[in-house]
């Protein structure tokens, strides 16, 4: 039997506060179009105004995304959030209002449900991102969080899309990865500004970010792109977070699978054009990786005549 | 310990499965944006030649909103689709755009998602409404599914709100109400095409659609235009579904009852100002109910004399 959940009084309460916690001093929306849906209406209005605008949504499940148990409500609001920013920095997009939907766990507390509302919250606001309403629910198994972020390019500049590398084409990250489960896979900093300041620059041929590890979201740009990619192993070297020596240290596990295999750096691959002088990418803030090839597959050079395949695999379970 | 799922084998193809299924040939997306994002990248294109757009977001689990072990998937997803849509409705805005996250539970086959999907997908299609993207992941607990839709209003056109009802405005609905259970609540009809035809014939001063029950949502639409209502109980008589009839067969309660309190008719309240003449408003396909007062409570009016306050509360659980 389908039983739509008629809203209790403390979930009505709740949903109230959540409202006046979100909707900033005038409404956010409302800066945006002068005819603005006031927070909590059916639908939430999304900038009229722009001429280019994208979207994105990210689900967020306790036990499998955070662990209620160990991690505070702020911070897992804050990680929800942030993973759909990290999506409008790979777009070099910046990000202008949010939906947030959760399946609350009935055990949680009005405190720490509005704490995991104010982590979203803060988190949208420091990249000029309003949270514009959502749907708020709850039931007896673990926490939900459903976020969907829209986005704007800046004037004239398209979207950088993970489908247009191409051959010959130099591949840079936007900062060192791996062992993020050390503690930054809680405070993930979208690349947002970084990436647009790239788009002006250089107008980077393919973007993503880094959610499930170096070597398949490397991989991810080169099967939408219709090719492959080779790592020069002295660059992968110098992209080697030290969290992921600190970790690798504790699982006696290279550094390097560390910095190629963990998840959740969300740090971007940049794709560049050959005709964008190394140095001025480094000037710009990029670590160089490799290069795009032809050859369908992904490689690692470690000399002018060894190279060796890369494998193709996401975050493993490392602990130490 | 946070751990981001690294997609399976499985879950990757089946997530293949899920783009080729819902991109239709030459990619909605593109229909609307000559420089649109191809399904599965990091953002969909949000339509951006439109003027003013609106967004709205319902999250829908097993055992709550729906029952995977009594409902097939198709219709789960197209409920699930359905009731976004309703919300589009209520502002009397086509919807355009769609992301849909799902948080799959392990035990479903690909089948079953795929049906969750398509149902999803023939539902929206319906409307004119493309599928541009959202985020798939499994775990061992019900399945989740959020879905947000994007919507457009007609040229020149405000949003249809709920929170502008004025005192002596007269509250239709374009429907009968109640029973929904009985079978109406898989299919929802969201009355999208009714609604814009009502904001181009009558700009309706507030309009919601009615997921919770007539009275608890003629209360929200009270509650956001700082009001009150009275129902005449002739008028009320009139909107009775005859399922709700039915059911009061089965529960020994009043059909009225059913017709006030049962969720799930996705049918819309209407409060047009009192200038539309009751015949026009009938025409147009419209059941009066009552109309709008200062007062801020909800009442029933049984006769020129005698008025009685009625309850404000949501969808109840009457089984027979």
């Amino acid at each position: 039997m389908s039983e739509p959940t008629s809203p209790t009084k403390g979930e009505r309460a709740l949903i109230a506060r959540i409202g006046r916690e979100l909707a900033p001093p005038g409404v956010a929306a409302n800066a945006i179009h002068a005819s603005a849906v006031p927070f909590g209406d059916d639908m939430a209005s999304l900038a009229p105004r722009v001429s280019d605008l994208l979207w994105t949504s990210d689900m967020l499940m306790d036990g499998v995304d955070f662990e209620s148990d160990r991690h505070s409500w702020r911070d897992i609001g804050q990680k929800a959030m942030a993973v759909n920013l990290s999506d409008c920095a790979a777009m070099a997009a910046s990000p202008i209002g949010a939906l947030l939907s959760v399946a609350l766990c009935n055990e949680i507390s009005s405190d720490n449900a509005l704490d995991l509302f104010r982590g979203c919250r803060d988190c949208a606001a420091e990249f000029g991102c309003a949270i514009m309403g959502g749907d708020t629910n709850s039931w007896d198994r673990p926490t939900v969080i459903s976020i969907t972020v829209a986005a704007r390019l800046d004037d004239n500049l398209p979207a950088v899309r993970r489908d247009g590398a191409r051959v010959g084409d130099r591949v840079y990250v936007s900062g060192p990865t791996g062992g993020s489960i050390l503690g930054r896979h809680l405070t993930p900093q979208p690349r947002i500004e970084p990436a647009r300041a790239l788009n002006r620059a250089f107008r980077p041929h393919a973007m993503i970010d880094i959610s499930d590890g170096l070597a398949l979201d490397l991989w991810r740009v080169c099967e939408a792109s219709g090719c492959g990619a080779v790592v020069q192993e002295a660059a992968l070297d110098a992209v080697i977070h030290a969290d992921a020596h600190e970790l690798a240290k504790r699982t006696g596990r290279p550094a390097r699978e560390h910095a190629l295999y963990d998840g959740e750096d969300f740090e971007l691959i940049v794709v560049l054009a050959p005709e964008v002088a190394e140095d001025d990418a480094v000037a710009a803030g990029l670590l160089p990786l490799g290069e795009i090839t032809a050859d369908k597959t992904l490689q690692l050079r470690q000399s002018a005549d060894a190279i060796a395949p890369l494998e193709i695999r996401g975050w493993e379970h490392f602990r130490g």
